[in-house]
């Protein structure tokens, strides 16, 4: 398994099935670990951070975590590949930017991933199709057990697991899901929910995590705090009240607008010509207007297109992505012509 | 010949045809005349206004002027029909307003029409398919003559032909062509345009005449002054200098943009599919597309559509037209979903 092969296809998180799946594109939870008797990060030497990569890369490869994991050298890799592993959610846009010693080690069907030195010595997340928090958690706590029983955790009797930076101090547990609310931005309702969001201190933010915009109706919302709080609870809250109430309002808001189709309609079938016969496209358009096709074919009012190609086109047509695929490094305007024929070609009509 | 006749094509100036045809829509000559003892419009009694009406209207369907002339009285017209003859050009939005006893004389394939009680007793237009103003000249010249056999108009032998306005007082002529700008436009030298009318002391609106905007790259440009030049003087300039000038700074800066032809495909064929696929669609949004489905049709790069029936499409989904056309009155949100589903159907691949 090699970096290069992995654009062939998209993520398993991608294939559009899974609980909640019209409304919940996936689900992430995300652990992070530091080894005891070690500085955090920060404090580290440079000899002492090779030696925290050296060792837990090791452990990561050969822990039978899961059949054919492949560790990337994220500090050896070029600016293209590392774009290419935030594009795929695999890393952070903090680790593809570092300067130390780092990597990652990624599953075959890339459902998990344990970045090396991002900031903590170990980040280790589970990323599902659908709404599968539990699934997703099972598999970190299977990872973490199978890692303990070979590198010994910082750990603190009143504080929980400790980490570089407070806010994840305790469980360590980060828990995102990412939604695709258009219907909710449609009717001009998406505000109410950035609201719901801030008064149950929970964050929400773009497809790319911390600092990203919230491009083409997309909208991640993960837990703020993990201290004082249980796994077990911070998941309850998620899976049987957050996501589902976010997930039965742009049900609702989608129903409400079948009562009168024209607009949907509308937005998907434009949405889709200029998809079929753009000439150039910047990625941010081709997001929103994936995002409108998503919305049509999810509503049953666009029959001539799968999730599964709309979910893979997301990924396929991001700058990284589509340099790969297409085997050429490209500029901006390059790639927007190059963007709109890949489009053209995947959507055509035929 | 009845006005609901109208709607069933195109009038003659809208063929695409004619000299210039890739940058000159239509040219159009008109001429004001005042009859000599009666007071100018403003000034008549109700009664002197309906004479006038009477006598010129009689006149001009008697006058053999044009096979199958017909008469609308605009005064019992209906809103929607006066609208209709503004959308096509024979009266102007003034004597749609009006409320004086009123109406237009019009020929069969709509190049000659005679306005009665405007702001002038008579107006008459020649209205042709591109460049083609000594032609429509001829027409006019033709009417006159003809009227000025049973009709005596206010002449003074030092100002000319006497008008209710100071600015038509002289040949009381006016001349305007009406140009498709759209690569000046795309390539951002329209305000060089805008400056160069200005400093010829021409006028430039846009596709309704007087007060509206200049829409979906169309532009009219018109002579401000009739004192002090011969119609021969005005004509020459127009036909010699002005618009073969535009004509070729359109032409060269579409020769310039298939230098690279990327952003003119880029235009053309998204405003084909969007035309294409929309299930809701403004008049002026539809101009805006029809403008770039005609520049891309124009420079050869969109094959399936000819102008013909672009320029027919740019008339038929006006309002009144559209209305007509679907025979049921229609509030602008129905309008919008009638428009786009008359639009795939006519532009439909089949």
């Amino acid at each position: 398994m090699r970096l290069a092969d992995l654009t062939e296809r998209a993520g398993e998180w991608l294939r559009g099935a899974g609980p909640m799946h019209d409304v919940v594109i996936s689900s992430r939870v995300r652990l992070a670990r530091n080894l005891a008797g070690m500085p955090f990060l920060g404090r580290c030497t440079a000899q002492q951070q090779r030696e925290i990569e050296e060792r837990i890369s090791r452990e990561a490869l050969t822990a039978e975590i899961a059949a054919d994991m492949f560790y990337v050298d994220v500090a050896a890799a070029g600016e293209l590949d590392r774009q290419l592993l935030v594009e795929r959610h695999l890393i952070s846009r903090q680790h593809a930017q570092g300067d130390q010693p780092r990597g990652v080690a990624v599953s075959k069907d890339e459902t998990l991933a344990i970045m090396v030195n991002e900031e903590d010595h170990v980040r280790m997340q589970s990323l599902r199709s659908g709404l599968q928090l539990r699934e997703a958690f099972a598999d970190l706590t299977r990872i973490d057990d199978r890692l303990e029983t070979r590198l010994d955790f910082a750990f603190h009797s009143r504080y929980g697991y400790l980490t570089a930076c407070p806010t994840n101090v305790g469980t360590g547990m980060r828990v995102s899901v990412m939604l695709h609310l258009p219907a909710l931005k449609m009717t001009g309702q998406i505000d109410k929910v950035f609201r719901a969001v801030r008064d149950m201190r929970m964050e929400v933010r773009g497809l790319h995590g911390e600092g990203t915009e919230a491009t083409g109706d997309f909208f991640q919302i993960s837990n703020q705090t993990t201290l004082g709080k249980s796994e077990e609870q911070i998941l309850e809250e998620f899976l049987d009240r957050t996501i589902p109430n976010f997930v039965d309002y742009e049900r609702r808001a989608r129903e409400a607008l079948l009562r009168r189709p024209v607009a949907v309609d509308d937005k998907a079938h434009r949405a889709m010509a200029i998809l079929r016969s753009a000439r150039r496209i910047g990625s941010e358009e081709t997001m929103y207007l994936l995002s409108m096709v998503r919305l049509g074919a999810n509503m049953g009012r666009l029959k001539d297109v799968s999730i599964k190609t709309v979910n893979e086109l997301f990924l396929m047509t991001q700058p990284a992505h589509l340099q790969r695929v297409l085997q050429r490094e490209m500029d901006a305007p390059q790639r927007a012509e190059a963007r709109a024929a890949y489009m053209r070609k995947r959507l055509s009509l035929n």
